[in-house]
């Protein structure tokens, strides 16, 4: 069960309305690595959550605090947009500068949300559950976590040039801030759970079963021109957890068959077997 | 410019048709983590990359090597459902222990595609753009390979266990094979990456920047019951990169305002201002 | 079965064409309450209606008229994009006062429709089946329809203001009106039946069934700090049915348990059991 | 800002597992108006509410209510759901009375979530944004939320019929307890503000404006064949609000023009100048 | 404006309920080349019609019929679902084999629509409105026209070997009737406008553009292993516009340059320029 | 298997960025009809081929073709984007004729793929998989196809007024050279399967079967207002294949029944069965 607190978790004030930032912050509202997409992905993993309490213990303070960034980010929407009414738009469009940016606005702050932030993205898709992943395992489950902080912080730190006002920009600075803690809370997870799995998802998947394609598991195919792909790390040494030693196959050749379907049923009505 | 070959790169061979396990298979084909994400999110960012050679190029390696799982699967999943016609289904329904299965078949195996895969997930929901991540920081994109590589090697490791056709199973021991090679072959990107860059994702957002925010750059929130969740790394010790150290916040308080936002213009029509 | 009429119901006429108009009207037309919706809404309520014929006939009535509507509103954004070519568009470019809203225009209307409407809203998405509703159940869907008219005649109020094209407005106006009567008429609708039905949907789920859970039918949780909640409606007197009396849990405690689940089986491949 | 508290709401138990079961639940988690819709609904209506405080608290209330119901879908989800991984299934398939039901079962609940609830109904299809309403106009929105609680209790009371489990019932019954509440609620929200407002939404449109199309404001027009709609309230009496009287427009003409469009310049490709 | 007049415009009758097939059905009601989208289409390319009187009348006119025909599907998928209640199907489950496709049931069908149509398809995808095409090109679209037509009698034809009940194939039947016409339609419109416009659209973009790329406009580029393309008509003879020769390139090879795209400005935070 | 080779298939210079071009560009990568489309269209074709070589040889031809075309494209936007950094734009906003289309800059070029393209269309709006069409119908298909190519030309032909760029319109006239010649393969290709198997898909119906409605297979249905229809070729002379000769329905009227659906069982909470 969860409770609300009045107070928004930081500060969100905003020097003057500025409704073409509204619409660009709303990716990080409701687009692929928004706070929705971390909220609900956090929750979903809290609340599926099997095993050691500590886990799900950390997802649900996780999850719960990204609800209130969703709050947070509807709060800054909502002074942003604050002066975009139509008229005061008429009044802007006066000025050529200020008109500039005119088309720039989501016409769904005014006409669907009446100013207020939206479950969409910066171009008005919808969120959508598919941005989110729980799987039942741990370790897969943090690396997409580590993944979406870093794609979060990227786009508060582009955002962060996009714009001159200075209490927009105080929370991103928090933003980016939490997004750090995020990006090393999800490594320390990931860290600890490495060290008893090993590196590889699922880690119970049985050896034995792989044992007749060894030879795959370790090969780089160079199916591209050029070999500069053989300079990295992934192309030299061993594997990280001791098992075998990188194979740069520069010329590869193909191991399967030139496959060939039958011709079905008629009733598919495929007129494959028509004979002038 | 492509080329294409007529082999298959592995081998894909089915002992008997099993058109519910050709539904369950679309899930990799054309799912959230199937092989068109990975194929189109190589291609992306390969074809988007700038910067050192060796990376546009080992990306152009592997996006060519997925159109060809895309590929793989496609034959596999035709393969199953030879023998999938009406009549042959009519005729299964007098088992009752084979027709208990018919009712998951999906009935677009049959009506749209012809026998054919499709670019749809186990349930028949179309793969869409927003599955995949090119953002132009190689760090963040390669966490989220490393990712996708996670969640499809634990996919295909439960496939596994979902039927007994050998056949098929020695597919999935391939495509086990290369996604944990896949996996490797991300740790080794991101390795070398963290140690130019730093761990943090962007690495260029500057560090005064952040000053101010500085505290909220290393705590953890307990914001829901217990403190089980103050027993992980990410609870004590050093953030990674050595900046400072975490804290465990038990009893943390918001930081902000009690959000409170104008009645805006009469224009928008919220009724707001109706006094009886 | 249908038939069509070569005159709209209501004249259409705009002064001067204005894309940037039209693409604010898509969301009249293929938003989520756009006319597409009321229409689709109606006519697959129609279709599916059983029991009393009036009904049936009222449904089909209005969804027949939606559908004029439609049409309306695409003979409207035509018109309003009369003029949009792209050597019109470049001409209009060397006013910067004109040239301002240019970034406004849907891409769209030029590329795809070749001037004319489309089935998507203001920001280009693609109007869905997930919009509309047809459950069954009369004042179900009723409530539904009421609510529709009221989000979609919010929505022209609100465009109104976006134009001094006096054309435009003189429709707007004929669409309020109907709106305005639209409303009326499912209040009307909704008011027979909950005579009927009584004003809980549905009305068939057995009280006694619901016993038990008694005082959780009358009970408002005041999960969100103050208690200005209170001071509503919602939180004093009897119920509309009078079946019972509301309750203000001013302080609520969680009735369930501290839910925990199994670690389910090692095919599912959780890599939960793994002890280091 | 949010907290977390241990303890679900209500108790959440279950008999014995039934993955068909666990499938169709998902309907009424993340369908169009499943525990999702209106958690996020609520909560953003009361993000970006303006104006009186005691609606903006009370949709904070159940807002943070349905975050909980939304927990506690996750929770039976996964109950019914232990006991479904592939060797339960292939022994349950041995059964034809049970293996009956095995096609029914999302394949998605062990390959995608390993047995926890997802953001999806119950065909897979993922929760969107676009399911939610939060306009501005607190009676427009109101009325959404009214009309969500209706079909939210009509899909569980239908749910009840499809199980004998008593522990899921338990769960049911206390979900149509508050979601009869919950529509006395929006019912009582409805009845202050229609008499603040009135009935119309939005209520600030100039009536003057809408003057020339007075009549249309009151007019049913019977577009299909047969008049048994003329016996409804809505085709007879006065308007709710007393401003007008219905008309029963038995043999409705179109007032409007036949539309005829120009033919647009060149650089349109519409090939329509060709003479042969 | 539109008219709707009882009756159907063929007969709509069931022998006997089956909710399996009322699901597969869905994909000719509400699939991506079900009823909807030809009404749609239709309905939204008359609308649009710019130019000669003939094509819009023509298209009004059929896109009116199909309204009709998504009138039709809602009606036979009612018939095969009544008798679907949760009660009838817990009495069918007794019996293995009717119990059998109990699994492959549209639970929303239940659930959601209380036994109606669905504007889903068999999956229960929404439909979309990309499902439809008005280019404002003629040529263009009725060449869609005439694939939908194909795709729609191919998909009924399918269906028609998946049941053997009586009334419902002599339904399909109508269907095959107006598709195989529709064909004839589209065909004969594309036969007029080719024969005026010639037979690549557009026509009018201006051939003295396309000549320095005149090469290309004839050539077979052979990119895939094996030239068993060079035996069809479109690797030898003449183009249909008796234009140019068809050249079949055995071996091509690329015209274009190593694409390299610099590194772009520090505010984007690509982190490529660090150096270690 | 596929290969990658460096160079792209045709050169792809820009002379000066344009990030709203760009923007515009992105409906021929990532739309309804741009080269993602056709290129998994084609690659889904080919990979699901059943029957003669010479189909699939061509369809891996030109499949692999089109991943090249999208390649191409993503270079042409990341060109056309290169200078798009908010410190370029800041600077170019003092213009006021260049800050004119600041506002139809795609916000997520900068904020989501630092600068490269996306798999969206012009509003942003994902690719999905319900674009393309394989049916296992060779005519079907190629139907499809055939559009195809025509709606993307058109698209081309449209963008290539838009822009007075030399670089890009050079590209541009590639793309509408290609676009030609793959018309005219479809074309080829269509005339030798209707030759073999009739003009009408799908061939191998029986036509006895249809014996009962072959009056509806030769009739237009004049069901709009106005007999303007009756001047083309679809309604006088025969059809296609010489099996008999349309018939011009002037006055249609319907042959089914006025449906009427009984109500369901009470477990569906229809409440139709309340008396007052």
């Amino acid at each position: 069960m969860f409770r609300h607190q009045k107070e928004l978790q930081f500060e969100v004030k905003v020097d003057k309305p500025d409704p073409m930032l509204a619409r660009q912050i709303q990716e990080v509202l409701g687009g692929q690595f928004g706070e929705m997409t971390v909220m609900m992905q956090y929750l979903f993993q809290g609340f599926n959550c099997r095993g050691e309490e500590k886990y799900k213990d950390m997802l649900m303070d996780i999850g719960t605090e990204e609800i209130g960034h969703v709050e947070m980010l509807c709060s800054l929407i909502s002074q942003l947009l604050d002066g975009a009414s139509p008229e005061d738009q008429a009044e802007a469009a006066k000025d050529p500068a200020v008109a500039a940016i005119m088309g720039g606005i989501n016409p769904q702050h005014l006409l669907v949300s009446g100013l207020g932030g939206m479950p969409t993205n910066s171009n008005g898709v919808p969120w959508n559950g598919s941005y989110i992943v729980a799987s039942g395992n741990l370790l897969a489950d943090m690396r997409s976590n580590l993944h979406a902080e870093s794609q979060g912080r990227l786009q508060v730190a582009r955002l962060y040039h996009m714009t001159t006002d200075e209490g927009v920009k105080a929370t991103f600075r928090k933003m980016l801030a939490r997004d750090r803690y995020h990006q090393y809370q999800w490594m320390a997870a990931i860290e600890e759970l490495e060290v008893k799995n090993g590196v590889v998802v699922p880690a119970t998947f049985p050896p034995e079963a792989e044992k007749e394609s060894q030879p795959e598991a370790y090969e780089f195919w160079n199916l591209s021109e050029g070999d500069a792909s053989s300079e990295g790390l992934w192309a030299t040494g061993s594997a990280q957890d001791g098992t075998g030693d990188f194979v740069y196959v520069k010329e590869p050749v193909p191991k399967g068959q030139d496959p060939s379907n039958p011709i079905p049923s008629e009733s598919l009505h495929h007129d494959l077997n028509i004979k002038k």
